[in-house]
This record gives C-alpha cells, structure tokens and sequence, in this order.
C-alpha cells in the first residue's frame, strides 16, 4: 500500500470503505458543465454519484443529489452544502493539500474497488487545471477504466490496442502521451501504418472516421483517445 | 533542411520569405479570445500579425488588420477574407493536410528568422485542438521563444532553469510534460526539493507564490510553466 493511500484511508478512516463495493461511478468536477442529455445519459445508468467540492453548486442548480460531497470543501458553498447536509449526503472533508480533490475522489472509489469511473467536469478554461486531471486520470487507469466526458468527446488513456465503432465524417483525436510506438490504423482519414506518436514530435490529433469501426493498433506506449460519443 | 520544411518553402515559393527578419510576432489563432486589454498589450509592441485561417473573423470584428493571413482558409469567412484583401493584407494559402494552420504560421514565421512570438487563441474547449497546439509549440520551442496567452497566463515550455517576478498570493503551475527531473523551487507555497515531476506520475501544478521573485531550477527534461502575466 504506498504512503498516498494509506494516508488517504488514516484521514477518513472514521468512514468504513469497505462496507460495499461500488461498481460504477460519476464523478462531477468543477469544470464546464456538459449539456443536460449528456449528464441524463449518465445518470440514467444508475452509478454511485461523486460531487467535487465546488461541483455541488452545479449540482443543486440541477436538482441532482449525489451520495457523497468529497474534497476539502474550500469552494463549495455553505449553503449549498447544507443543502445536502439535510438530505442526508454523505460529506467528506479530507484538507490534506498532497493531492486535488479530484484525486481524493478516485481514491475513494479506488478503496471501494469501483471499476469504472465516467467523469464530468474535469475539462475547462484552466487549462493547467485541465491538464492537472490528465496527469492524475493517467496515474489511475492502469487501476480502473476512466473517462472524461465533455459535449463532445469521451477522453481516455489506453495502453493496448483498441476497436471502437463510430460514424464516417466524425473527428477521432489521439495523441502520444507521451508517446506510443507502432501505431497502424484503419477506418481513418488519415491512415498511420507502423508509425511512432510523440507529444512534441508528431500528432495524431485531428482525424476523422472513414468507416463505421475504428482499429488502433501500437505496440507500446500510452495514447490519450478523443471519440466522439454516441448516447442511446 | 527537414522534409517538412522543404515541402513548406516549396509550396509557398512565390513568396520571397527571405526579404525581411521578424523580429517579434503575435500569432491569432481561432481559440478561446482575450481579453481587449491583454491583445492591446501585445499589439502595443509593434509586432508583425498573423491571422491564421479562422481567426480572421474575430479579427475583423475587433477592427484589427493583420500583415498577413494564413493556412488553408477554410474557416475564414469569403467575407472577411475579401475584406482582409482589399486592405492589401498579404493571403497565404497552404493547402497541404500534413501540418495544421498554427505550424504553418510558425513554419513561415521560423523561414523569417522570428525569435520572439505570442500566441493568442490557442486555447479553447477543444481540448484535442489545445493539445495539439502545445505540441507543436515544443517541437518549436528550441527555435524560438514561444509563449501562449489566455487570460490569466502565459504559458511556455522551458529546458533550462529560469526566474521570473510574479506578486505574492498569484498562481504558478508547471507540470513535467512529460519529464522534469531534479526540479528545485524557491519563492512558492508548496516548494521543490530536488524533485522529479512527471506526467501522470507526479504534478506540479496549482502552487502559489511566497515572494516576488520565483525560481525554477532543474537538471534535465522539459517544463510546462503557467505564469500569471503582469501587463506593464
């Protein structure tokens, strides 16, 4: 167990983690908020519900109840906070300034052996912020499926090859990160065959679908996948 | 000679590139737009404006004229390209799909000897387009000094320790993208001892200045830096 968790789970050890397993999971962030189908679409598939701190001002104005407020609540407010205070939502205070609340939340679901994590709100105009999330969804894919849903794209890392369907004309967005070697692929605009990506060498962003499947072969390294999202 | 370039110079050979040395340039690109007073600022400096592809069209409403209007223009609109034209702006238009309208503009800038230049509307909601950007700002940050604008930052790679004046209480955040190693701080909140940032490993991001004097010192890789920007 590294020094994080365990400093982690001594911090809020007065909750008992592993009372149940959380299957899956949204977590709301801060960030742009995506548009209200996308948020239903989530939510209709009866996930465990993670606020972020200052998302739960979003969240009230939605009349979405999550089952737990986390981070160091520095933004969310007091109003706000009450709010679900009443209606019974777990709150989670962690003040600990290693790690964002945006880590703190993952943790949590990483304690409750939670294996699939959508994210919403984690892209926007602080583009060092954003890029803080990257880095941090990095460090946790090896350990759960995460994504990051914006109003148009599903962002993830992958570090095998994958197939995905799609719709011809739609942008399809990946980039070496920070590299990935041997990439081929097919069902694209512009076809990479036995190619290197590196972030600061070449791109691969900026693609579009050709056919209704997509394949992404590389032989190592990580690729940072935009699709476009299909919700049904 | 890269091929890249080569294949660049060879498409745009009826421009004589070599006439004239730029020695400041802001670039516009069709992202997220600042504020007046941060473009005021940097207009202020008599630098030479490229307009690329679809940044025309705020260009045109915010009555700036650039020195020349660049990429495959297939954002900007006839409107506004006609406008641009009749003020004698100068149109380059770059059909080739191997690089996007921003490396051009910075190829043509590179052709001219440009060792200074900012970039504005390089960040948007899309986050692939804003990667993107940052990517192909690396790959020419050893050429040039490249710094992209927003409204609270200029952000810019840099491969060598630095010091810089900021205003205590102000943001500063830098991210090993993907490697810094042996990064050592002093004027910050949360400073580094000899420490190793690393995509996805380990983030530097969201610290604070101490002091008004900030340094970075670090003994190899590259770093994201976001500094607040202080017009004068």
């Amino acid at each position: 167990m590294s020094l994080r968790i365990f400093k982690f789970l001594f911090v809020c050890n007065r909750f008992n983690l592993f009372t149940c397993m959380i299957k899956r999971s949204v977590i709301f962030l801060n960030g742009v908020i995506c548009k209200s189908k996308i948020i239903n679409y989530y939510l209709s598939k009866k996930s465990f519900l993670v606020c972020v701190d200052g998302a739960g001002n979003y969240l009230k104005r939605l009349n979405i109840i999550p089952d737990i407020v986390i981070g160091d609540l520095d933004s969310i407010t007091a109003t706000n906070l009450n709010y679900f205070k009443k209606r019974r939502v777990e709150i989670l205070r962690i003040t600990e300034q290693e790690t964002t609340d945006f880590e703190k939340s993952l943790m949590y679901l990483k304690a409750h052996n939670c294996s699939d994590v959508t994210v919403i709100g984690a892209m926007s105009n602080r583009t060092d912020h954003t890029l803080n999330n990257f880095s941090v969804m990095k460090r946790y894919s090896d350990k759960m499926n995460i994504k990051m849903v914006d109003d148009k794209f599903e962002v993830s890392f992958v570090t095998k090859s994958i197939n995905f369907k799609t719709v011809p004309g739609e942008t399809v967005s990946f980039i070496g990160f920070p590299v990935a070697r041997g990439v081929t692929t097919s069902g694209l605009e512009f076809p990479l065959n036995n190619e290197d990506l590196e972030f600061g060498i070449r791109e691969g962003t900026l693609n579009r679908a050709t056919s209704r499947k997509i394949a992404i072969n590389f032989t190592s390294g990580d690729l940072l996948i935009f699709k476009e999202h299909h919700l049904s």
